[in-house]
């Protein structure tokens, strides 16, 4: 109750009457009706970034993967399953949006054909399986020159984490990038996390915290370099 | 609290002193650190059938795949994650199992190839997955001429229900298949379900009705058909 308390004195209402858009959790990529392609996302960062950003005062639209979470209080929480289908609701909502947090991990790959039945073990020794690209989500939004929304993405990796993070902040025209390192107790389906975080002339650590505490600190960033941006293309 | 008692009425301590071994829900089969090949199982049919078990009486192992559900009161729980994880957790107590129930929804494969670090999108246009058959689990015991234990496994299919289930029983030396059909909100991740079960000789349908009441008739069904082949190899 104190902590609450506390994070929403930290951050009183600054995205009142902004809406936030947060993807969170994995997709699924369907080989058949009973096999998929999915990855470690727990959705947990994606849910407590849309729980700070609701304390912050916003409207909160959050796209969910399939995870077993409870959407935070006073969130429309919108659930999908493919990269496809969470394609599709983030455009249906990024142009009445002012910032886009991209914190699902999304399939890059899907397979190229689904079979409308099972395949069954007896009738292959080897299978292969052709995976296609998924279009990317993030790069949708950022390519519109109409959307001005602020976009936050994520960068999983396993290793050259700042190299990766920033190269991937260019390349998708983000306005900050939030890398952490996963594979080694760290990341994915575990509570406590660290993240480098990374805008155009700045960057700054948010040591290891659970993961709620770290989207409360990340929520604050978001804001501060969001008032900037816009300042700035104001004035 | 009635449902409970009934239940334990109806298999009043049959299976004291026999040991029954349960796998229960998906295995997951890395691809690369993030991403995995996965299915649909909840493990819900599993860990009922592990709690009838245990009401029955019975020391109860349960081999569990990555799944979010509570442990039943009184059962032992080994977690696992791929196929091969839960070949060697079955293998280690088969042998002195008097029951085997195959509940999990094991990968029939397996990627031939664990890539060590993230695959990268940038640095493939396709990707080709080469995926090879697992070691099926329920054969492996099957298969050991000095393995006494009476094994009951599960078909989840598509279609041709009766015809696919009666084949997979003989072709694994089952001694009873509950065979249900997916993919039409039945079967998977849902709390309802139905099962025709098949053994050599016999067969009866367990209609509609919440996993937790299907497990404990499943449970009646194995303990009469376990009872009734050991009088007849004893005799």
């Amino acid at each position: 109750e104190i902590v609450t308390a506390l994070s929403l004195l930290a951050v009183p209402g600054q995205l009142k009457g902004k809406q936030v858009l947060i993807t969170a959790g994995p997709t699924y990529e369907p080989i058949d009706p009973v096999r998929f392609i999915g990855n470690r996302s727990s959705g947990k960062m994606g849910f407590a970034l849309a729980q700070a950003a609701q304390e912050a005062g916003a409207e909160v639209i959050l796209i969910a993967g399939p995870v077993s979470l409870p959407t935070p209080t006073g969130v429309q929480r919108v659930n999908v399953e493919t990269a496809q289908q969470m394609l599709d609701a983030v455009t249906a909502e990024a142009n009445h949006s002012d910032i886009f947090i991209s914190c699902a991990a999304v399939a890059d790959y899907s397979p190229a054909k689904v079979e409308a039945n099972k395949i069954k073990k007896t009738t292959h020794d080897k299978l292969i399986l052709e995976l296609e690209p998924t279009t990317d989500i993030v790069s949708s939004v950022t390519s519109q020159p109409d959307l001005t929304l602020f976009v936050v993405g994520f960068a999983a990796e396993t290793r050259h984490i700042a190299d990766y993070a920033r190269e991937k902040m260019q390349r998708k025209k983000l306005d900050m990038i939030a890398a952490n390192q996963v594979g080694e107790g760290q990341g994915f389906a575990v509570d406590d996390n660290a993240l480098q975080v990374f805008w155009t002339g700045g960057e700054q650590l948010l040591p290891l915290a659970p993961k709620s505490q770290l989207a409360r600190d990340l929520m604050t960033l978001i804001i501060e370099r969001f008032y900037a941006k816009n300042s700035t293309e104001n004035s």
